[in-house]
């Protein structure tokens, strides 16, 4: 199904509402109000490079002893420029353009943090099982072509970038890993993270390409925040979501891509509740747009052999700790949502909440230790 | 605030929309279309008491090996029948007679199990910090006059009822216990459930009464199915619907009291996120309306004193696997949502999705082993 033929989004719809009506639900529905920011220059620009732009302010209460830390966060979104099958260094130089005039506008609207969506520099081609050509995509985290590129922008643009890729690790077998970069504002590497939880569902039987992570849960202290990422299928797991927040995180990064009627319900929900339940912003990317390669695939639902996986159906938005969210980036347009925050609301909302007081780990880390067991024992009540 | 100066739902303002655009994101917004069950006995009586009724089917598949296993469940939100000052008996009379509408017309629309809200037959009286009379409406879990009255009911209607009650302890210094009871479906007292995460949020310290449980995640193994009680505040916590579902439940009631614009955009949220994540049916159950005390007491948030802490919002739902979710309860009436599901669900989204598979129970039994030591040492990632 081709973008045109899909809706634009839930919030184009809700806004047909009668006013009063819309105000209600929008207060039920996507929490604390939240207001657009004027920002003429950077819109000036997503016109001329055709890219969508929202934006967003979350509301944060005034202290007396730390000042407002206020960061602009900014998602990016997009469909892939040249058709999955194209070879790989145009495909790669096209998504490099695409990326840099998205971030020349996030940096034009003021974005301390960017991040691009999962494997960004590449089709998400692990639904057809083929190895090659896409294995080629992998590179080095540290000093590979992408990380090359993208430091050269963020010392450009004094913005700390995350870019999750494909990474291919010489030192141990040459395997492949799922990894989120993270660049800081001075153009230099400053860490990774590779993917917690490796989904085996339908079409994405990642585990085919690269296994789980064996970074943890790392925090980035960079001088906008601490940040983290929880890469695509690890926002279905609350303890990778709790860890980050254990970790000290005020931003965890969900970049993501994922389609289809069974997921998309999901999305408003999952990225949101780990917000709420972990007292940090959390931002969710999901790529937009079809992706139809040239070799067909069958995806294990008894369906005949495709071409296409389904419909990313973007929808990109950020979420805050007392549980508002913002306006979704469309579910048909490249595009660029960027919000500013308070990173003082995290603790505000602690501090509110007291989730994190009453939370009871101890308690946790011991029932897991149990729960683990081969010979564990479900706590079950049966009739005497 | 009045009942009559809130708005009924957001379904009925959704309801505004032009069909097709109501379809669109009512896929997205409730997810997999779910029908009403023709109910025109339980639709007669729920009009002749004055209860709302609303009804929910979900769908899941036919498998060769197993049948379904479909169970009705029926959840209760009401408003108190009298003033919160009235007499002990009088107020818990009135609920009680309540209830019995309530349950007549449940088992009528055919309901196996059914919960009511939490500390159902009381005031929510917590916000006054008063312990007289509110402390009087405690008693005994296992025999005392609210189990009795729903024992007999249980066996009249052959229901498994789940109670939420203030439970008093006789045996151990006479403390007292937010808990639900479960009662099966022979009037038999099952067991019992203490609330594990206590709130100390704005009016609601509610460890002035009760403090954190110490049953541990109990399932209850019913003639229709393995249930769980994860009691109010306990749904902000993704461990403790976790450990229910660790436990083996298939359905995990969340019975509630909260109010306001802060609680109110996570209420669609988290019930059904434990759904997804822990691939079972949830049920969340709020109180409707507004109740105002005698005498005034203050809630910490600078505010003049007042005399009641601000509208219940009703709004009770029920939420899949799948992550679909029913319609809600109105926010303005007393009334019951009856909901058929097939328990055979759980299992096939487990299959579906595997986040149990993947979930990597072990990693997290080790972070958390570590997170809750006083030398913990959190995972940063700073620039060298």
């Amino acid at each position: 199904m081709s973008s045109q033929q899909q809706f634009e989004s839930v919030e184009k719809i809700l806004s047909k509402l009668p006013p009063e009506d819309h105000q209600q639900i929008r207060n039920v529905l996507y929490g604390t109000h939240t207001t657009q920011l004027h920002l003429p220059d950077a819109e000036t620009k997503a016109r001329d490079y055709d890219l969508e732009l929202v934006s967003c302010r979350f509301d944060s209460a005034q202290e007396q002893l730390r000042a407002p830390r206020v960061v602009r966060v900014g998602i990016f979104q997009n469909k892939l420029p040249l058709p999955p099958n194209s070879p790989i260094k145009d495909q790669r130089n096209a998504l490099f353009k695409l990326a840099e005039k998205a971030i020349d506008t996030a940096a034009t609207g003021g974005v301390n943090v960017f991040c691009l969506q999962e494997a960004w520099n590449m089709p998400f081609a692990f639904c057809t099982r083929e190895k090659y050509p896409w294995c080629e995509y992998a590179e080095s985290a540290e000093d590979g072509p992408t990380t090359a590129f993208l430091k050269e922008l963020a010392r450009r643009y004094n913005m700390v970038i995350i870019s999750p890729i494909l990474e291919r690790d010489d030192v141990h077998g040459h395997t492949i890993w799922n990894t989120a970069v993270v660049i800081d504002n001075y153009g230099d590497y400053l860490g990774k993270h590779r993917k917690n939880h490796i989904p085996r569902v339908g079409d994405f039987n990642e585990s085919t390409y690269y296994v789980e992570g064996n970074t943890g849960h790392p925090v980035f202290q960079t001088e906008f925040g601490k940040i983290g990422v929880n890469i695509c299928y690890g926002r279905h797991h609350p303890l990778n979501w709790l860890m980050f927040g254990v970790n000290g995180a005020e931003i965890v990064f969900n970049p993501s891509a994922t389609v289809g009627t069974l997921s998309e319900p999901l999305w408003g929900i999952e990225a949101r509740n780990a917000a709420i339940a972990n007292s940090y912003f959390t931002c969710a990317i999901n790529r937009v747009g079809t992706e139809v390669f040239e070799t067909e695939f069958t995806s294990g639902d008894g369906k005949p052999a495709h071409k296409d996986f389904g419909y990313f159906y973007g929808a990109s938005y950020i979420a805050a700790p007392d549980g508002s969210r913002s306006t979704g980036l469309s579910r048909t347009r490249t595009g660029l949502l960027i919000a500013e925050l308070d990173l003082n609301l995290c603790r505000q909302i602690r501090d509110h909440w007291n989730f994190q007081m009453t939370q009871r780990l101890d308690m946790y880390a011991e029932s897991l230790s149990k729960a683990i067991k081969p010979d564990f024992v479900p706590q079950i009540i049966h009739k005497n």
